[in-house]
């Protein structure tokens, strides 16, 4: 068995208690921080978080606190689960109360709006850490309430070093939490953030009227180009067909519970990006992810045909229809190679 | 546009019909052979195969015949839409009456049971063809009613020699059907054979009463493990992320009309392989792929953890409870190295 850490769980909605319960479930000593004062006291009396997680109970051993420097006191593992926008200002305010040698596991997913940077771009910038030898990107298709249940959930711990994602591994590894580590950071980042694109345009398909060999068409190619952008940045396209790639696509696109893809299923029924985002009450991930997957692939050069269509439905008032009829009247093109970069097998002539 | 072809489809079910119907509309001529002469006799009176898709009507330039010689003569393209099992046969007597110069396409998916072949390899024994120049396999995700109903759909035609695939391209593209070429034939023949285990395993999970996470799950690792054999056959492994990969298995797992997904949630549920056969009234091709994965694993020595519980719950009578135990609980694994087939990155120390 792994040693007891002491854990602290940074960010108390739904993902951040499912992990802190499961955290001591597993037999660590788990502190839980939350931002507003109200959440922690009906947590801290109910022992369940009654408003993002109702219905698990939390073990004895999870503290629940608004104090930073009580939840981080002494703790060898920090698990930040706030939302991407929140990462770099929580980060900034932890470092300084954060033992050195403590583990950060990163479990928010997205680009930062301006910068364009990716959580572990973040993360070095603020820490001015030479690497990711203590942090870990934590990722995969996991609906914080089938966790908080027991289901079976399978999830990737990401590091360039084997040592960190293995620490990981070891920490959440149960019966019903299968742990898989992988070295392409870049990879599972650029997985877990750009996969909202594809589920707000899932949901536009189906808010067209259209099957689900448009959904698969959609999800498949969008995974095609996502992938294309990730190996342009250094990603590996295997990172993409694993967990945080087409595992949590899966999972986001198929939800009835996904924001994104109820928005767009709005605007695939005529309704603007404006007054799908108010119907759903909130802004919408998959629109910001759209405004910096469309900026990065002009930077990069990289051919993001989806991304394309959905900028100019988001921001340029394009019709969903006109959308589709622009991607399906496309050129004649081939699967594999624009993936890969080159001309893959035509000049061997297999059979 | 494409120059007028004299195309033959050959299998009068819901898939055939689609195709001859689309061949039709995107202006070729059509001869659509059915078995059975009751079949081809209301078809032909009703100009609608109200059995196998209702609510399309055939265009006129459809002929409905059983008689493969009047079906073939003078066909330059002939789509053979049986079932896997009959493509031997029917492939044998069509070559007698085939011109030499005539284009093969298959849209079977499965593997021959006796010889574990796949239907290329069926084509090259049977035919004596030195090469697949003259034979596209045709796959992907894609329902027979959404085609049938111009429901955007996207598809892949693979042949190692581009001007095969190329011209099947050519002669399938339309406003509503995408079709990629893909030179892999191993990994689209070897994608659309083994999705059949894991829409069988999804329907196991769901009758268990899991969640989307451990759907998500076991697709994305059973894509993987599928990978994993492709890749020791031959195959490449981006194929596997393409539409006769994962898109074919996304549809087949989310379907509600997918036998082996039903049968799968029987099997679940606690009925026997044999009782949930018997209740989806048919043999489940998921049953018959699984026994020959498991077989292919052995003789080439590759790791498939979820084809083999899937084979024990099958053929040995061990319980799908106790083969998600034993999933679950398989020692701490990579995401990427195993498909990949070695060490790919920590060495290198990224950051």
């Amino acid at each position: 068995m792994v040693a007891v850490e002491k854990a602290a769980v940074l960010g108390a909605g739904s993902w951040g208690t499912a992990l802190a319960v499961h955290l001591a479930r597993n037999g660590h000593a788990v502190s839980l921080w939350a931002r507003r004062a109200g959440l922690a006291e009906t947590i801290g009396a109910a022992r369940e978080n009654v408003q993002y997680l109702p219905g698990v109970k939390l073990p004895e051993t999870v503290r629940v606190s608004t104090r930073l420097e009580e939840v981080l006191a002494g703790s060898t593992v920090v698990v930040f689960a706030v939302p991407s926008h929140a990462f770099r200002g929580t980060l900034a305010a932890a470092l300084a109360l954060l033992p050195a040698e403590a583990v950060v596991i990163n479990v928010a997913k997205g680009l930062e709006e301006d910068s364009l940077q990716r959580m572990s771009e973040v993360y070095l910038q603020e820490s001015g850490a030479a690497d990711l030898a203590r942090y870990v990107t934590f990722s995969g298709p996991s609906h914080a309430e089938e966790v908080g249940r027991n289901l079976p959930t399978a999830v990737v711990a990401s590091s360039p070093f084997a040592s960190a994602a293995e620490f990981v591994q070891e920490l959440f590894m149960s019966p019903s939490l299968r742990v898989y580590t992988n070295p392409d950071t870049v990879g599972v980042e650029l997985g877990g953030a750009l996969k909202n694109i594809i589920a707000l345009g899932t949901g536009i398909a189906d808010g067209l009227g259209f099957g689900d060999n448009a959904k698969a068409a959609l999800m498949t190619r969008g995974l095609a180009e996502i992938t294309r952008l990730g190996v342009r940045l250094g990603a590996n396209p295997l990172t993409f067909g694993g967990l945080a790639g087409v595992g949590d696509l899966i999972v986001t696109c198929t939800s009835r519970h996904s924001r994104n893809r109820r928005a767009g299923i709005e605007i695939g029924r005529g309704r603007t990006p404006e007054e799908a985002q108010a119907a759903v009450r909130m802004v919408v991930e998959g629109v910001r992810t759209t405004r910096a997957a469309h900026l990065l692939s002009r930077i990069h050069g990289v051919e993001m045909p989806i991304t394309d269509q959905m900028y100019r439905v988001l921001f340029e008032g394009l019709s969903p229809a006109e959308a589709v009829k622009h991607l399906m009247g496309r050129g004649r093109t081939r699967e594999i190679e624009e993936v890969a970069g080159f001309d893959v097998w035509w000049s061997r002539k297999r059979s």
